[in-house]
Parts: structure tokens; C-alpha cells; sequence
């Protein structure tokens, strides 16, 4: 990590609304979570022994869940271990084409390990000056765009030398389909990471994986530290896989509910990105996100994602996750009367 | 992780007694555990919220404990990570000289990083042919070998660009001192790596934590991964460094009857090292310790550890971890009977 993130809620006091983090919120995965936290209650004598080294009861059950075989299939402490072992193993290769504004962690991770990132705001631009690594979030952070499925391809294809790491760790929050990593990793040159706690709002476990070509996995695993996953990450990422999809439904409604903050473009002074989960670019055109932020937690409680420190965004932007549908009626009034506000100080 | 370990043990069946890891087994501290057990099922809320991405209330507490400065201090999802993220710090230095027989991550982690691993078996030794990085684990494993204090610091400082990296994370579990991270760090180019939980007998919570000079620290914190130790873990670190020195007595109890195991040195057939630790590396002379620990498993229930994949040991060498009283005795008797059978098959 070279720049700092915004995302540790519990060191925010008087924080009632937390817009701020982009956990998934769903109301409907409180029943998962319970079930979740009383099984690990019953299991928590697994602290005393070591885990299993690569994670396999974990490894073959995301394999199992993917349609791929468990060589397919590399378990990491959450996505961002994933993206920072990538990088390693990548190590030497020639650059990093990198599509901001995006998670930072892509370019601290290449910067780290001697691959120079470097930054693009268009996919059909990458065509052209395409490095040796391309690493792409979709849906992206902190826009929620999808990458189109087609042009994606075509870069791929266009581009057999290059690596593509794909971080689909919101791809079950998307409401448009990023594709099965199955089919992506038909191309040699995909890799994709994904998240198994974002989804399901217990990020606190620290669980991911990579899914790619065996000889990458191969190549991946061997440079990975053994232990990587905690005894009670691996039972939880396990019984996860094995309960989730009896909660699908709860997202797509949450996600709806989510849709609710498309109403901020509508109001005067801000601009909206049009997204496909549960998060928002938005822009104040008359303030910096620093001001308003303030502004919302001063008056309303409400923290939001200042979004200045994203490569390639002005100091306006901000996101926001959404919440409860009163909530995010909320945020849609605090803007308006942050707009007044604003206004009647001039 | 390049070649493997051996040390899963809930995949070994019928294994009655588990000589083959050296988690710590003292009986006394069955309390500490139950309470902590008890802690995490209260604070299991904590799944739900992303981690302090650098951990900093583990940092802060372990600062306190160690009586340096948080600048001092960078927490790591177990040893393990700490010796991968060093060895991808220090990339590009001109090798690691590394005393052999040893853990094996130190050598991996290094590989992997483009570091060129060069091996002694004597310290002495070292002195002459030094790279620049040293790894030394202090105590030793697998011999529990403490390293010679004075012999230590003559060549840290006759070696002023060779930065030492020594893993203390059997430091709780020795018999002999190994100082304290606080006075060793005084050298520059000494970097200590620590266990929070092998001496406690909790290695599946993942927490580990380095000490070393400011600088040192600072360009290492800026390499790390954020988020790296689960929400659990960081609140079961806090929670183990409020607690532990309470069980002190616990630990050397348990350490005096792990001492039972150097009757090994005695039974005919066998040699054994002399150990600071509850561990001891032993070997048997007439056999290999595959087929020892064949007869061990099939005859008594017990697991050793083979350590023929040690770097520098021969196929008798074998670790063992003190257990109970009673079940130290059983390892005795069951080697006898194993010299007597071996004896009576030829």
C-alpha cells in the first residue's frame, strides 16, 4: 500500500450512515451472516491448529463452485492478496496498462515490483499502447462500469502476449452479467480474482482467489507463502460456497433498492456515472468532496468515499454504497440541502 | 512455497499423538485458549467490517509490549508473511547467506525474489562468506539451536551492510534468552521477525509482527499489502498480548517436560541435538525416519515429523515436539521397540 485508503469504518465516530465502504449491504444476508457467525462460534477450536497450507478443502470447493478443476484455482487472504502476488510472480515483465480512474492497489502492486504502470481512461485506447500486463477491474471501483464483453475480448485476442487481470471481486454484485471466469480462461492470457466475502458483507475474513490457466496457477502457487489463509478463513470461505446461493435473490433486491441513488444526477449541482452495482461516482460541481463530506457528517451523519485520491479524478468526486432504501432517500435529501447550503453561504 | 511441509494434522488419520508439529502443547494454557475462544465468539460481529487496512491497533499494542516505538513495528498475517514481504523488499540485493538446516521459507522467499540463496552450516563461517542479507532462525528450527549471543552481535557489527533478518518466532519457547527485539534493533541492520501465536498454541489465527529500525520499517509498511490480517486476528492479537504473560509459568512448565525427549539421546540407535526449545531434532542411525514413522503411525498413533526435506539433513533426521508427560514417555518407549522390531526383521 503506498497511498492510504478511506475505508475503516470503526475509527469513524458519530458515522450513523456509512456510504463510505462499499460492502455489500443487502439487508436480506443478515440470516447468512447469523448462520455464518454461530457456525464459526462452533468451530473456533480450528485456532489451535495450523491451515491446511494452500488452502485445499477451500481451493477444490471454489473449483467445484467455478466448473473448473482445482489446477485452475489459487485461494489468496482476500483480493488484495491475490492482486500483490500476481504482481510478484509478473515481476520482469515489460509494464502495466492500468484503466483509471480504478482500485489502487493494481498500480502500488506493479510499482512494487518493478513492472511501470501505466494509466489509460479508454479500453479502445489500451489497443494501441498495450503493455505486457493489462489489469482491468469489472466491475470497475469506484464506478461500477462493466466493461463491454465484446471490445474486451477483441483486446484479448488482439493482444495473445499480453496478461489480462481481470478483478471481477464485485462481478456478484453486478447487475449485468462480467462473464464466468470458466469461459474467460479459455483465453490463456485471463486471469481473473475474485472475492468471496465482498458479496456477502463479511469482508473482515480475508478471502479471495485467482482462477487462470493451470500453468499460471502453477507458476502462482509456487511463489505463494504457505498459511496464507487464516483456520477460520478457510472453514468460513467453505461454508460460504456452500450456502450463498440461497441468497442471490436478497442481492438483486438490494441492488434495486441501490438504484435509488440514480437520483443523484438528477439533482442540481451533481453529476452521476451511470453504474451496474451497488456503488456510485458522483461529482459535486460546485464543491470539493472534502466540504461536503463534512457537511454530511456534521448534519446528518452520513459518511461518504472522497474520491480525490483516485488517479485521474477531480476533487468533486466521491462514492457512495448503497444502504437501506431509507438511507439512500436520505443521502438523496442531504445533497439537496448540502446544495442550498452551499448557496446561502455565497 | 516451493517444496512443501508436513504439517496438516488434521489430514493424518489415526494420529494419536502429534509429535510432528511444534505448536506449543502446554496444558496449562488450555484457560488462555477457552478465554480466547470465548472473546472471539462475543466479537464475531467483527466479520462484517473491513480490518484497519495496516492493523494499526495490533501495531500500537505490540509496540507497547516490545517498548518501541509503533514506528518500529509492522504486523504480518503470521512469520511466514513477514519473511515473504522481506525477501520482496530487500529484491535486487546481492544474495542471503542463510544457516542451514533451517525453516525452508527463508530460502523460497528469497528464490522467489530474485535473491540468490548461498548456505553454511556454521556462523563462524559466515563471516567470511557473507551476502547481503542474513536469515537466522533464533531458536532454530528444527534443532532449537540458540545462535551465541556475543558470536551473533561480533558479526552483525563486523558486517555493517549485510542486513540480518533473525526469526525469533520460537523466541517465547526457549529455555536460553534470545534478547530482546528492543536492544538487537539497536544495530541498523538487524531485523527481528516474531510470532504472536506459535507459543500460545493458536497458529490458525495467522499473526506475526516484524521490529526493526524506523527506515526500515517505513519502506517495508510501504510495500505491504493493506488489509493483511483478518478482523479476528488483529482483535485476537490485542486481546493475547493483554493476556499472556499470565501464563508464563504455563509455557516453562511445559518446556521442562518437554526436557523427557532428550532421554532420546540415550536410547541406542538414536542421536539427538541438544535444544533451547520444546522442540528437538533428532535421528535414527540404523533406519530412514519414513519408515520409522511408518511403524510409529501404524503401531502407537504417533506422527513425527520427517525431516529429510530439511536442506543439509540426512534421510534418519526427524523433529519432534514435546507433547504431555506421558506421551513424551511413549515416544521413548515406542522408539525402543521400534530398534528392537527393526533389529528382529533382519
Amino acid at each position: 500500500m503506498i497511498y492510504g485508503h478511506g475505508d475503516w469504518s470503526p475509527l469513524r465516530e458519530e458515522v450513523l450512515h456509512d456510504f463510505a465502504t462499499n460492502i455489500c449491504k443487502a439487508t436480506g444476508l443478515k440470516g447468512l451472516r447469523e448462520h455464518l457467525k454461530e457456525h464459526l462460534r462452533e468451530r473456533m477450536e480450528l485456532i489451535s491448529i495450523y491451515p491446511e497450507p494452500m488452502a485445499v478443502p477451500l481451493r477444490e470447493a471454489v473449483a467445484e463452485r467455478e466448473g473448473v478443476k482445482p489446477e485452475n484455482v489459487a485461494c489468496t487472504s482476500g483480493a488484495t492478496d491475490a492482486i500483490y502476488t500476481i504482481a510478484n510472480l509478473l515481476r520482469g515483465i515489460d509494464g502495466a496498462t492500468i484503466a483509471i480512474p480504478t482500485f489502487t492497489e493494481y498500480s502500488d502492486a506493479c510499482s512494487i515490483n518493478g513492472i511501470e504502470p501505466f494509466y489509460t481512461s479508454s479500453l479502445s485506447e489500451c489497443g494501441i499502447h498495450i503493455a505486457q500486463s493489462c489489469w482491468l477491474c469489472n466491475p470497475n471501483n469506484p464506478d461500477g462500469k462493466v466493461w463491454d464483453r465484446e471490445e474486451l475480448e477483441t483486446l484479448i485476442i488482439a493482444n495473445p502476449d499480453t496478461i489480462f487481470i481481470i478483478d471481477m471481486s464485485y462481478g456478484k454484485l453486478s447487475r449485468i452479467s462480467v462473464g464466468k471466469p470458466k469461459e474467460l480462461i479459455r483465453h490463456k492470457n485471463v486471469v481473473t480474482i475474485h472475492s468471496l466475502t465482498k458479496h456477502l458483507g463479511v469482508p473482515g475474513l480475508r478471502i479471495g482467489y485467482v482462477v487462470a490457466h493451470e500453468g499460471f496457477i502453477k507458476a502462482l502457487t509456487a511463489i505463494m507463502r504457505p498459511w496464507a489463509i487464516s483456520s477460520l478463513g478457510i472453514e468460513a470461505g467453505v461454508w460460504l460456497l456452500d450456502h450463498e446461493e440461497n441468497y442471490s435473490k436478497a442481492i438483486k433486491d438490494y441492488l434495486e433498492d441501490s438504484r435509488i441513488l440514480e437520483g443523484i444526477g438528477n439533482l442540481n449541482g451533481y453529476k452521476l456515472k451511470p453504474s451496474s452495482t451497488n456503488f456510485y461516482l458522483a461529482e459535486c460541481i460546485f464543491s470539493d468532496s472534502r466540504s461536503l463530506h463534512s457537511y454530511l457528517r456534521h448534519n446528518f451523519g452520513i459518511a461518504i468515499r472522497e474520491a480525490q485520491n483516485f488517479r485521474g479524478l477531480r476533487p468533486g468526486h466521491f462514492r457512495i454504497a448503497g444502504q437501506t432504501r431509507e438511507e439512500n432517500l436520505l443521502l438523496l435529501e442531504a445533497l439537496k440541502q448540502y446544495n442550498l447550503h452551499y448557496k446561502s453561504d455565497l
